[in-house]
């Protein structure tokens, strides 16, 4: 008795590979220095949790509307739209359990098999899994070191345009690159999805996780609204990652299919936790704003010790959790080749753990240069300076 | 900009339209019994909320595994074993956001194209909408009445199965009817897909939820666990509906695919609920067994009154918190044809809000009787009463 052949097209997210091998590492008694996750490892905020205890105790312990309960929908609605300077009503917000199952609900609500989705690799690579998995082309486009980071290369993009092409995904504040568009670059994208008449997800789960300066959403474009889902996740701002709540702005006819897949796969998003959401939200923001002061003195302190290791060197953006240093002249010096190689022996001789730029996707033609990802999200400043400290000594051997 | 064609084949539940209609209704100043809702109105037991406050604060708000934490997967799998009579290991557990989950998620991993997957109707509307948007043909099997409630047609069901045939979606203990198996049904199930080497999913939703006797397993069945996956949930027996928590128990290669679709589609399923579920299942019992006990006096209540209505009789099911009546005799008497136009004027002129037969499939070649669906869970003995009097009345006019 076979599985079914759809499964065969089925990716995953290969890091937890890295996560299985440092709890190994850590089983054998070895300290562990988690640079591997993203995910973050402070408190939800008091008044979320607060907020949830009060909904339970009211009785919101039953079903509720499949595309969210409707003080929520306002709330984020209200919210969203602020913060992108755009118009946005709360029938264009379906929540869901995480930002993530929006990526799969775009495709099933927006692509036809054989039809092609242009991607971020290296991405996040639940995006091609689904395009493939629901018979799509998954077609990766690239980006290029600059003096400041990473772009684009718009060049490419364009050329992979073509009839078959239906959507684009686009990830500004870019897991694993920490990459942000500029305006230019954000313009270029919308031409392209206008002028070809794509769809686009703009997944935004790292827009409100910034240190400096203001972002923006593709979305808030002329002629962009009607085209393009947003993903919003309230994981990363709020510390919610284990909470499970994000929600989609969509179209109107593009929502309604939305909560219809709802109505199929979940019934509804957990109750109580979609009235937390609306606390984390409207109530005090405290909680968020020491969460991001955080996550910023981890950012400086990973990007200077990163920095100062022979080999290694990285831009350090305004957003995201992430850094991806460049690591091809610590590879070499070391002797080593393959990127699964450099983290198994880093691991075993440091106790640091990171992914590298072969868990966000294939390589494309013609990447010569080898990178990790850090994620300095998990843990405190005192232990990424020893663990990278650690990793600086070995590399220095 | 067309939506995805995939999307022509997913169905829905239409009785959210009953729901609209009585909360219409009840915005008019009108008292309205909701006999239409599987919710159930009563609070989730202490101890469970107790757990989950103490996961959070446990710090248990960041992502865990996608087949669930081990502790709620080893106690699943000794309760649901234990209950049943059979062997269940824990890495055959997968934690999904509810039971619904696992429906789609039976059919994404065990159906291929084109393959044909036989199903219960009248039944939860959700199997057809599944195995139609993932491009199955759906097979319905019939109910015939008995004197003691319903039973499958099995002579229908076995000549249904062909070449084509994949999998018999069977619900023991069913949703809308109440019904439950005899040994000698769910032996000729088994007996069915055994000889056809059929996959089984078997929704056992409402396994604990009786009132006398005692459930029993299809997989506890000989030849039986390998090809069968059960579909179990906290929502009911827990009245948890709202907090979104149910897992599968399935051969180990069909749990691991699973598991892959959880990564890709909600990464997991809310942590601290699950921490939650833990508590449910090994904690106090107390809490459980006063929903029963309430669901019981609300059945016999609701069962009574039905039964005192002229043109009106219903078995008295011991499982579920459903009652299927043959209204065929009041509707005649009121002078309506139509199941829609009953449930209307009903309302309009008692309060009392159903779902009927045509809320649970299409109705099958030589249907000759109209039935109404009372879920008894969502209001007190004294509402039941107070609203069931007032539909005896109008249909004593």
């Amino acid at each position: 008795m076979e599985l079914a052949q759809r499964l065969d097209r089925l990716g995953t997210e290969t890091a937890f590979s890295v996560s299985q091998a440092a709890a190994d590492w850590a089983a054998q008694g070895n300290r562990v220095y988690p640079f591997h996750l993203g995910d973050i490892d402070l408190p939800t905020p008091p008044n979320i949790v607060e907020a949830l205890d009060k909904a339970i105790a009211d009785g919101l312990t039953g079903y509720c509307p499949a595309a969210g309960i409707p003080l929520l929908r306002e709330a984020l609605a209200e919210d969203i739209g602020a913060k992108r300077g755009m118009a946005v009503g709360p029938e264009q917000v379906t929540v869901h359990p995480g930002g993530k199952p929006v990526i799969g609900r775009f495709i099933q609500t927006l692509m036809d098999p054989g039809d092609e989705v242009l991607y971020p690799n290296p991405g996040y690579p639940i995006y091609e899994s689904q395009i493939e998995y629901y018979g799509g082309t998954a077609r990766p486009y690239r980006y290029l070191p600059t003096d400041a980071g990473f772009a684009i290369d718009l060049e490419q993009l364009k050329s992979m345009v073509g009839p078959a092409t239906k959507a684009i995904i686009y990830n500004d504040l870019q897991n694993p690159i920490g990459a942000e568009s500029t305006e230019a670059e954000r313009r270029a994208v919308a031409d392209l999805a206008r002028r070809h008449n794509l769809w686009v997800l703009s997944d935004e789960a790292y827009f409100e996780m910034r240190y400096s300066g203001s972002s923006h959403s593709i979305a808030a474009l002329p002629g962009m609204a009607e085209r393009t889902v947003i993903l919003y996740t309230f994981s990363k701002k709020f510390a919610m990652t284990g909470w499970r709540l994000g929600c989609a702005v969509a179209p109107r006819k593009v929502s309604e299919a939305f909560a219809k897949l709802n109505t199929n796969d979940e019934s509804c998003t957990t109750h109580f936790v979609q009235r937390a959401g609306v606390e984390a939200i409207r109530g005090d923001q405290s909680g968020p704003r020491a969460i991001l002061a955080e996550l910023q003195a981890r950012r400086d302190a990973t990007a200077e010790l990163l920095n100062s290791m022979p080999g290694v060197s990285v831009a350090k953006p305004n957003a995201t959790f992430y850094l991806f240093p460049d690591v091809t002249g610590a590879m070499a010096s070391k002797g080593i080749t393959e990127l699964p190689d450099f983290a198994t022996e880093a691991l075993h001789a440091t106790g640091v753990s990171f992914c590298t730029r072969l868990h966000f996707g294939r390589p494309q033609p013609g990447e010569d240069r080898s990178y990790a990802r850090f994620a300095y999200s998990g843990l405190p400043v005192d232990d990424i300076r020893e663990g990278l400290g650690r990793l600086k000594a070995w590399l220095e051997l």
